[in-house]
């Protein structure tokens, strides 16, 4: 399977490499997003300062935008560190944190997506579903309805921006307009952890610097975040503290004999 | 015991309901209590933009705020979602970090009391004499000293504000003015990770966003906060980074059974 | 070995008079360098308003500055905070994060050297360089190369401001201006965890606030640091999440024996 052979090159290219991922995110999830993308082996920088970030994105490989904690003027700073990474020609992965629960949120994210070329966008159900239009229930941060299914949601995110968006639960869409992926990975103790969806996110950075298909970088990199979760769920049973630490050790610990063994992925043609 | 089938009844509404519990709350501790609140089975959401907080309070079911690291702007947030929540009719849960230390703080809670309808507050001994004008010694977020004792001190705060007043120590005392309860769970490790004490907040503020009477909502709270306690340090040992960890394994394990049989609660009748 | 000595009078004092050490530092490790501190047996603060840092060196035993997320108005609190620290007496410890990266990094973190009498600067060697004026490399806040030695990196950095330079990396080089330690201590795991620079730092902060010499506090600190790592590395091996955890508790549990038995420092007189 050849998204099989990408995520293991791509692991192999961010060990190697050690791309600077460069993240404008929240407060909640700084460290562990940070951590998340040490332990894959790229190297994570925390900027938002308007004085500098254009600067930050010239050393950086990508630059990843999470509104999860926002205000106007770290939108700001996102705009301004987008342009430059636009100009540079590094991509963009957004993070729609709770996109739907507020109009400052969902008006964020439609001017980070009109404003800038964002490669990736990465959500759950119902932050993507708010970002299209389609009607949906967001909980804080948790998806809880939406009126649409998890693909069509990607796809009309992907037609509507020109972008891939990934669309996170219990089976990841990954969506460019005309190539849809579902990945089957991940353990339901994911969710039991504050900022494991910013973290795959940020993961999602870790591989868009060292792929350049879009496509590929946020399929391969939500499966191998899926599988990190497994392995992880493996040492610590029920126990959402012990998975959290676990994840790290998994992540870090991520090899090529995990992503053949477990690595469960569809891949189909879209309208 | 009354109050026992409460702490259970709450756990149960809390991980049937899964209020959304809407914090404003300290850089320090953003990442700990939203993990405290999801383990425990609420859902949390951190929203600090003027421009969203009232928004984001009309899909809460409570709302915390927290000093820890406070800036005018913040207090200002602060104020406009807790006249929102007010409004709505949610609970209000104050953790005053730090009052006592600097007169910023000590106004600000003081602002935040009198402005706003506060159902709930938890802090140490030092921190809530200081909202009250009692001669106290904070050292930093430290309780040193106290010139009353935790039941006056809470009592004090309870009469002064009309709210209920929850002062936790070595005994945790709640007092609403009428009814003070004596909590005799927690462990000593509770004292050397950073945040438990705003984790204990958090949790008062899911109780309360299903129980209305606001002295149940709070020693009920506290009483699981501390059971989950001494459930971590039985498997974690004089090891706080560990014990931390547990923690958050013990708030999500959390059962009857353990509440029945680890619960040490004294309530008696005031003034 | 005298400085041996000392790191274990400084734990000794650390523990006894548990020092309140304020810290105006980046998002990213507020929460673990707080714990770090507090581990060790100090007590951390983390405030950085402008209208109560003063306020709060009032009551502080020493000032760590860390530039890790700054924004200008952060540096404005910085310097407030540090002349009333400079004015009081108390040590300040500086960690300039990302120096070198940017121009406002680097621009910040020489006003602060130039506005403030600053004890100790811990940094790594890319960062340390940057701040002398020798060519240096950092991708993020991670050291890829500079053009002189971690040694004259060191003294060049004291001879400029007067102050105790120390450049961590796999030997730690700790130097007044006259003095030159060597500190073998430490763990390869120590760079696959987010913070662990930043919390190195947080204790040099420590030791500083109850040892006057603070050569003597740097060098005492970052052995005892490096002590603790190698000690977590023993139970958690490869992995960093578990390590992470267990550095937490190889802090709070360091002792005499260990400090005995593990310490590797070479002092030298130097041009």
């Amino acid at each position: 399977m050849e998204l099989l052979e990408s995520i293991i090159e791509c692991l192999r290219r961010i060990r190697e490499r050690k791309p600077l991922i460069h993240n404008i995110t929240n407060f909640v999830v700084m460290n562990e997003t940070a951590n998340a993308i040490l332990c894959i082996g790229a190297l994570p920088i925390m900027s938002h300062a308007a004085e500098e970030v254009q600067e930050m994105v010239g050393i950086a490989n990508c630059l990843v935008l999470n509104i999860g904690t926002l205000s106007p003027d770290w939108i700001d700073a996102m705009i301004a560190a987008g342009k430059a990474a636009n100009k540079k020609g590094i991509p963009i992965v957004l993070d729609p944190v709770g996109a739907g629960a507020t109009r400052l949120r969902t008006e964020s994210c439609r001017r980070l997506l009109s404003e800038l070329r964002i490669s990736s966008v990465r959500g759950n159900l119902a932050e993507v579903a708010a970002l299209v239009g389609i009607a949906s229930e967001v909980r804080g941060v948790e998806s809880i309805a939406a009126a649409d299914s998890p693909e069509r949601v990607a796809q009309a995110l992907a037609e509507t921006y020109g972008c891939t968006a990934a669309v996170t639960g219990a089976t990841d869409i990954v969506c460019d307009g005309s190539r849809l992926a579902r990945i089957s990975n991940g353990h339901p103790l994911l969710g039991k952890v504050v900022g494991t969806g910013c973290m795959s996110t940020a993961i999602v950075g870790a591989f868009a610097a060292v792929e350049p298909d879009p496509f590929t970088a946020s399929a391969a990199a939500l499966t191998a975040f899926g599988i990190a979760g497994e392995l992880a769920a493996t040492v610590s049973g029920d126990r959402p503290g012990t998975f959290h630490v676990e994840l790290y050790n998994a992540l870090y610990a991520l090899s090529e004999d995990h992503v053949r063994s477990a690595a469960k992925i569809e891949i189909a043609n879209v309208g």
